[in-house]
């Protein structure tokens, strides 16, 4: 079996290798070839952690396994150690063998970002310019430099519950040579893309705050009760998801099904539109909006990107398993 | 973290090492220390294999993580490979990073006959001389070595829907300088002792073959549908599970508890009777009676034993993770 530590992936992923594999296993998803098990999710009375295991299985990968790890509030504090740990194995599905361990933290940050990315490559106009922030945190960073690289925006804008890390998103546009501004949520009329990377619990995009012709991504809501998005937005917007049975449960979606303003019916998979089964945008004037949930197909699959790369450098570690 | 590749295992772990981990994550079950996670088990489409994660949390142990793995049925006769086949992942439960990961094929032979051997130690009359198996296949001669170390036992009787696979115990019987008999079912009722390990889906021991006084280990029955035992047996006999949500759902006990014939509070898990708050067979003439289905916890146990011994000799692989 090949084994890829953690220290080793920044310099082995990249954000086009991230991309690719995340378009491609939600395409498998919606063409009914790939499948996410149902999700263990465990509050474990000790350190106050979240821990749990994402599986899945993709026939048309040859990908099986599963991402094990979760969040420990205390770790930077008690310990210098990042408060989300998690690790990616791989099992050859011919066998039942495990093939592959990887680390999975640096890499959840690129799946992630490469879901946003593919929506925005799918679904936003491809006039799009203006490319607007709800959220400035760690993550909001690789949201921004995967979605600047799916259209030639012109200008970043950003807001930020606490404005004093919106200098994280000023330092990105900037790599990027684009002018940054910061602006109240008013402002966000302005943007063609909006991406949400928040960990909130209340509405910060409002309906008013969101122009005919928009692609949202909303990517912070990933359990009951967290919400970025005022539910009437999702009214009025044409709206996809990664996995729709997350989207209606834990995803941006639950709020809108909850109160009947959506149904199931209404949310179409993202990779109906890789796939040409769904056309994806209809006009100009259409909000499209991504509800993106994160799926462990997407950490398989990114996962064995990395086996790849690793073996192609020559850096993957064999073991004698 | 540390690896313990399977190859290594069968040279490790003891059946004293698997029984005394066994012991002690089922007292720390029944003390409320330890629980195990909802069992995640997928049929995944391919290689007509079964798939999927068993994971717990042990505080007293302070034992965290999963097996996984399955069953590959076309292993054997496609690759020359065992058709069942896991792995075991263990993690920090302080910070959540992979601490080990350790094969699963042997050790799961080793904690499934280590189970039936405590609930011997503390449930048969103390006097037993004959022990009886219901089952003569690869895992039947795990069960029975394990078995003749927890009381004198003076012969061994067997019975298979196979008999030309009882030799497999008659040799486990002489290695230990014990007579063997191949007897038919009503041929039981000699033993003070009897383990049943099968696959089957009709009931083999029925209440006639039963004599007062004996205790039963049903170590086969881990599906819905399947069944060893009369359920009359269930409900004249003393019921103890590893895991009574287990037991009555895909144990051997589901069928009596779907006809009425005992209830959820006629079962005991066997960890209180390992803590001294249940006290166990109460006479000479009761008919004891374990359900072992198999939980993660008791995996997660012997994986971190064979750990320590893999430490202790110098054998475990470290990798720098």
């Amino acid at each position: 079996m090949l084994i890829v530590p953690e220290r080793q992936i920044p310099d082995l992923l990249t954000r086009s290798a991230s991309f690719t594999a995340v378009e491609k296993v939600f395409a498998a998803m919606a063409a009914g070839q790939a499948y996410n098990f149902p999700v263990i999710r465990e509050a474990i009375g000790h350190e106050d952690a979240l821990y749990g295991f994402k599986g899945g299985f993709d026939r048309d990968g040859h990908t099986l396994g599963l991402k094990a790890g979760g969040y420990w509030p205390h770790n930077l504090e008690k310990r210098g150690l990042i408060n989300h740990q998690s690790t990616v194995f791989l099992f050859d599905p011919d066998s039942g063998m495990i093939s592959a361990m990887v680390g999975g933290n640096y890499m959840t940050a690129l799946r992630t970002a490469a879901a946003s990315a593919v929506s925005i490559q799918h679904l936003a106009r491809p006039d799009a310019k203006v490319i607007g922030m709800i959220g400035a945190g760690h993550q909001a960073t690789f949201q921004l430099r995967a979605a600047l690289e799916q259209r030639p925006f012109e200008k970043v804008i950003g807001w930020n519950l606490h404005p004093e890390m919106l200098p994280n998103l000023a330092a990105v546009a900037e790599e990027a040579g684009l002018p940054f501004e910061a602006v109240e949520l008013d402002g966000m009329t302005e943007a063609d893309v909006i991406i949400t990377i928040t960990s909130s619990f209340a509405p910060s995009l409002l309906a008013q705050h969101v122009s005919p012709g928009t692609h949202i991504a909303c990517m912070g809501t990933d359990t009951k009760g967290k919400q970025e998005l005022e539910a009437a937005l999702l009214g009025s917007a044409t709206v996809f998801a990664d996995e729709i049975d997350q989207s209606i449960t834990l995803g941006e979606a639950q709020h809108a099904i909850a109160t009947g303003l959506i149904s199931r019916d209404d949310i179409t998979e993202i990779g109906a539109v890789i796939n040409g089964t769904h056309p994806g945008r209809s006009s100009a004037e259409e909000i499209t909006l991504f509800d993106g949930t994160g799926v462990g197909l997407q950490d398989l699959a990114v996962a064995a990107a990395v086996v790849d790369l690793a073996v192609e450098q020559g850096v993957a570690i064999e073991v004698d398993f």
